[in-house]
C-alpha cells in the first residue's frame, strides 16, 4: 500500500486507523499541504481533486477516505470495522457521516483560506465558526449515544468501527481549536478508549514523521 | 417505508431516487425546514440532527442518506446501485462523496444562515460562496469523468449508480443558484440521460407535492 498523506489530514487519518486496525503495512508519500504540494501538476494527476488521501493498493488507486474504507472492508474483511447486522451497519455509517459529511468539510484548510482570504473574516471569526461546527457535530453524536447507550467501550459492540474512527476525527481537530469538549462525555469517553489502542494512538497525526509541531 | 422529507433537500432527494429506483413505496411525511419544522421537539426525537432525511423500513429508523443508501443496497439488491466489482465500487463512491462530503455540506441552509446572520455576508458574497463551492464540486467530477471516459450513459456501467445519483444532487442546486455548467460537458450529459428516466425525474425537488415553487 501506498498512502499520501500529511500529518494534520483528518482524512488521512481515518485511512491510517483502518490499514492499522487491519494490519495492512504502508508506504508514506507526504504533500505537505501547508506548501501546497496538493496543486503540483505531478499530485493533481493522482488526485483531480486535489486533496489526500490517495491510497494505492498495488496498481489500484483510491480516493475519498470513506470510499477507502468500504474498499478495505470489502476487500480485506478481518478484522472488521463495520458490524455484520444490516440496521448496525446502516446506524454505524449515519453516524461516522456526521463527521465525514457534516463537520469536517466546514473546517478544512481551503474553507478557513476562503473565509480569510475572500470573506476577511479575522481570526476570532474563523475559530467560532469552526468550533460552531465542530461543536454542532459534537452535539449529534453525543445525542445518538445518549440514544443507543452502548455498553461497551466503542460507539457499537466491543470492537473499533468506522463509527469510532470517525468519532477520533471529529475530536481531534476540536481539540486542536480549542473547543469545550465538557458537553460530550460519552463522547470523550470513547475517544480515550480509542487512543489506548496503538492502532488509533500511531494514527494521531502527531505521532506522524513530517509532524511539525502546532 | 415513511420518509421524512422536504422538496428542496438534495439529501433527501438522492434517497428518493434510489427508493424509486429499487421500486419500494414510501409515504412522504413533509418537514417545511423553511418553517422550522426540524427543530420542534417531535422531529427531534425522530432527527437529533434535525435534519432530513429520516426513513423508517417497518420499524427500524435510519438517517444520513449516504447511509441510507448502502442500507437500501444490501436489503434490497435489486437493482443494484453499486457496481459488483470491488474498484469499481469504490470509485463510484469516491465520486458520489465529491458531492455528498466536499460540496453539498457547504451550502445548506444552516451554512447559508450561518453566513448571514453571524458572518454578516450579504447575498451576493452568499451567492458566489455556493457557486464556488459548487463549480470545485463539478470540476472535480469532470476531471474524474475525463479520466474515466465512460462508454455509457452513466458515469460507471450501464445503469445508474449512487456515482449518477450524487451526480444529480451536485446539478440540481448548482441550476437552481445560476451556476455556469458550460465547462461540465460530461456531468451535463449524464445528468440530462439521467433526467430521462421516472425514478429520477419523479425525484426532483419541483415533482415534490410540498413543493412552493422557487
Amino acid at each position: 500500500m501506498k498512502l499520501y498523506t500529511y500529518w494534520r489530514s483528518q482524512a488521512t487519518f481515518r485511512v491510517r486507523i483502518a490499514l492499522n486496525l487491519k494490519g495492512l503495512k504502508r508506504e508514506d508519500v507526504v504533500i505537505n499541504l501547508d506548501r501546497g504540494d496538493q496543486f503540483k501538476p505531478g499530485y493533481r494527476k493522482e488526485n483531480p481533486q486535489a486533496v489526500v488521501p490517495t491510497l494505492y493498493d498495488g496498481d489500484a488507486r483510491l480516493f475519498q477516505s470513506v470510499a477507502i474504507l468500504e474498499y478495505l472492508e470489502e476487500k480485506y474483511p478481518n478484522p472488521p470495522i463495520l458490524p455484520k447486522e444490516l440496521l448496525a451497519r446502516a446506524w454505524v455509517r449515519g453516524f461516522a457521516l456526521i463527521n465525514v459529511a457534516d463537520s469536517h468539510p466546514l473546517i478544512v484548510p481551503r474553507i478557513r483560506n476562503y473565509l480569510a482570504n475572500v470573506l476577511k473574516i479575522d481570526e476570532a471569526g474563523r475559530t467560532a465558526w469552526i468550533q460552531h461546527w465542530l461543536g454542532a457535530g459534537l452535539a449529534a453524536m453525543e445525542g445518538l449515544l445518549a440514544e443507543k447507550n452502548p455498553t461497551g467501550k466503542f460507539c457499537h459492540g466491543d470492537s473499533p468501527t468506522v463509527a469510532d474512527i470517525c468519532l477520533v476525527t471529529q475530536v481531534t481537530p476540536a481539540q486542536l481549536f480549542k473547543t469545550d469538549l465538557a458537553p460530550y462525555k460519552r463522547v470523550m469517553r470513547i475517544y480515550e478508549h480509542c487512543m489506548t489502542i496503538p492502532a488509533f494512538a500511531e494514527a494521531h497525526p502527531r505521532k506522524q514523521p513530517d509532524f511539525e509541531g502546532h
